[in-house]
């Protein structure tokens, strides 16, 4: 396999990272106050950097001042002490490009680039592959593809990562299926100058064995002790040690993902005392009876409090 | 069935709606100039109606700015001698009622509101039912719920719909499904004073065989007149008529929407004489090949000119 | 459209089929005695047809000696007195056209041939066009293609149905999708020589409508006299009627099909004085609180009793 | 997690097993002959066991006497030198229920279940776990649930599994979908004392690390030495060399399943000295250039003959 896409040398993105939510006031503004909170408190977190306006920082229902905004606060509040990626996809090229670019002036390290999908049932290989080159051109920065296949419904074969990737610019993925195989042929067509990150704390070990390079995961929000530890766990070769955590971390992760999302996220953030709030409609804020269980969820995973100060 | 929503006596949409193309020049730019010639024919053209910022009319493609550019310069376009709808739906709730009250203001008729799909799988049926109703409480003009379940994943079970056309404000359905057990479930729960609308030539003679009050269809902005003879041999009770038209419109209509997509519907307007032009990335221009095809099976339908002046 | 496929001439399947349900006995085996006395009430009923070993049959639950036993005492029963159908589709080439055979030699007018599915993924179009002209060479009397999709996660494209059809023993295509311009675009390629039937009484209207022959109908097992009614009315082209008439069915033929399955079709028939009984497991008895809104269904869409003798 | 369903001290099934091809002539006869050569050579190889009647024997296209032929040939070759399980779910419980007796009776260690899928929309996690433990109470041998999403379009979430799991007569489970989070959960749920096996040779390693105790994988047809290598250095704690076998699987796995199915997988048992021969209708054999893969792949992982005698 010669990867002579002229990545070498290049920092690949590593370790645990937080896909951070973004934060609203009661009246469904923007709440930079609380987000720069919990900024603080990931910076001092034994996270290796944070995501702004990833899917569980609720991207897709702001606007583009306010994501502007997200980013600049984001980095402010973190830089020189944790690596930033920010999500910088939009449907159009354009936009992405635009985005990507001003992300980069406000000192973004990685711009994460979600698969466009409105349009997803007439874009073949070849617009996908001219998609994510236009944008690795013009970004100042190095770029990730981001594969959400619950939110987009597009899944990228890894033949199609693979043209991606020949691009020196795209230095790698976060997948967010868990599929194991397809985690397995990514790393095996794309080899080790391209970073293969886990979307969920529920496969990181797993993805971690296989060669992956870290993980965006939704629970680092929640319990950035824990989802560091998985991975410290598996560097050191503590295959049991691991193994027993990476199945203790399933309920919780489930719990701020796949059955209460960012409503169950943001309850789980206020939790562990932080500035969860509520989510932004369409979201609805869970129920007192989800919210419980969320929270009896947490406990039994002797999640605790991470609130610094 | 007793339908006490309040919207005895509020115009429903009727007839033939063309969802018009967004034009771009060869930068990549809005093409204004363009895009009102076009506007100028469907005006003079037997089309009902146009819809703005539709799928066809690329809209998750456009910028905000851009979309008041062309909400603003379609209506000025056609006001007063065509129905206007405007697809004013965004992921979040407040987003779409911005957009919403900023087409009314513009002198829309009609609010066309696609389904908030990103997070659709953490949205229940109360999530549905409180995203369309703030949208139609806050809205000045009445509003249709649109279902694109191709591009968004999303399709509303009709007893949802009926949840939602419980509020009086909430006008009718734009459905591009094409199921006709959903479409015939719709009218049976909504009752005549709710408008189904077929979203795609391809079945708007059953459509309205089973009570859709007219359609807004991909074709008419190649053919409005064929799409209009459509609606009018159905009304008129000319079956064998009609059906035969129908399934003269299966191919053409495909060519348009699900085989070639936008960049399908920009040839096919090129060819008859309006401005297509190339669409936006990630859509790719239909290569020479695909594009011969388009033109040949418009002419197998017989579709010509329409260009007015 | 030139068909040339040599079935000028040939009897196409015409009108209204019920799919009979198979009766089984509290010990779980086939009761033929209640079998024949729900045939008798078919046979004098305004039914053109049944099928047996349909979906609704639960031919998927039968050996290989009860399918023979069901096919024998069916065929035996109406004789004469009604069409026969018989589904003769299995997973295998070989046991399709064993079975195909053996319903012929019994007396079956037409065999509908379930598309194989179990290794769907693995079989391309060349694939699904050899096993139906395997079928169709072997079988003594026409076919037609049967798509499930609900159950079979099959659905042949148009141009495919039309590539099947150009083989003279292939008459026709029973679709229960309910997808319109599915329905549209197979009666376009595949001409008037080619009999389409609906597959769900939820679109035989609107199927009708666009040039279908007939439809199977689960709800035929249960009022033959409305879903006769309906192709009548259409066919006299008295389409308010008809189409009040559709709208009525919609639920009633849901509760017998995509709410409550088989069992719920049992419930219905004995609520209509036929003998329905227990359905097979894995299908489950219906609980009393789903059995009576089977029957709140049946009552409200004035659908009663219709045992003979 | 007290799992207290009676299940300590019984075997569970561990290591690799082959999913063994059913071999057939060129009449597409029961080629047993060729199959006990091909058993021949697994009792002598590294695998732990066999699975006759599975998707890759291609049990679905086998009629009821040919199933019974295949399990008593299977048995009677490798009978005391390897584990035996058998594919023996049907889409009704009762023919489930005889079949699995029949492996029994015939001296198969395990019966592996495939969830009944045709009628699946109509099956609850009630009707799921009726099935499960009606066969688990009727069998004489231990039972294990097959799940294989790409072909039957069923998958069971996590807690029906554990709800099955129950029964002290259940005691694993072959998952076939490679998603990690739901393996670690299935695990996490069910704990130690039941059996989770990789169903593909493309997620046996992380499968392993995450607590599963083998794998039921095609690929063991064709290398069952590689397959037992990857199980012995997982076990072995040597991750690295693990790891890289893994990636190394990748493309021959996929070569005989998801790319070419059967076909692919009896192409590659021919090209190692086995009787691979040709698949049974529908199934096509591959072509030349596509078999030239197959062997093309093999080749570039170093896959040679295995052949025995």
């Amino acid at each position: 396999m010669g990867h002579g896409n002229g990545r070498q040398g290049t920092d690949l993105p590593r370790g645990v990272f937080a896909p951070v939510a973004t934060t609203f006031d009661a009246a469904g503004d923007l709440d930079l106050s609380a987000f720069r909170q919990n900024m603080e408190s990931y910076a001092e977190s034994p996270l290796d950097g944070v995501v702004l306006l990833g899917s569980n920082g609720e991207f897709a229902l702001l606007d583009e001042a306010e994501k502007i905004a997200v980013v600049e606060a984001g980095i402010e509040a973190v830089a020189g002490r944790r690596t930033v990626m920010v999500g910088t996809g939009a449907e159009s090229t354009r936009a992405t490009i635009a985005l990507t670019r001003r992300a980069a002036a406000a000192g973004a390290d990685y711009a994460l680039v979600v698969t466009p999908h409105y349009y997803a049932p007439r874009y073949d290989h070849a617009a996908y592959v001219a998609h994510y080159h236009a944008v690795a051109d013009a970004s100042p920065i190095p770029v990730l593809i981001y594969v959400m296949t619950a939110y987009t419904g597009v899944d990228l074969a890894p033949s199609l990562v693979a043209d991606i990737a020949a691009h020196p610019n795209v230095v790698g993925i976060k997948d967010s299926g868990g599929n194991a195989p397809r985690v397995a042929e990514v790393i095996a067509r794309c080899g080790p100058d391209f970073a293969v990150l886990a979307g969920s704390a529920s496969f990181l070990y797993p993805a971690l064995c296989l060669g992956a390079t870290g993980g965006v995961v939704a629970l680092g929000n929640v319990s950035p002790d824990l989802c560091a530890d998985l991975q410290r766990l598996t560097l050191a070769a503590e295959h049991a040690a691991a193994r027993d955590l990476q199945l203790r971390l399933i309920a919780p992760n489930a719990a701020v993902t796949s059955r209460f999302g960012v409503p169950g996220l943001k309850v789980a953030m206020d939790s562990v005392g932080l500035r969860g709030g509520p989510p932004r409609a369409p979201h609805q804020p869970l129920g007192e009876r989800d919210a419980d269980e969320v929270r009896r969820v947490l406990r039994e995973a002797e999640i605790g409090s991470i609130a610094v100060g």
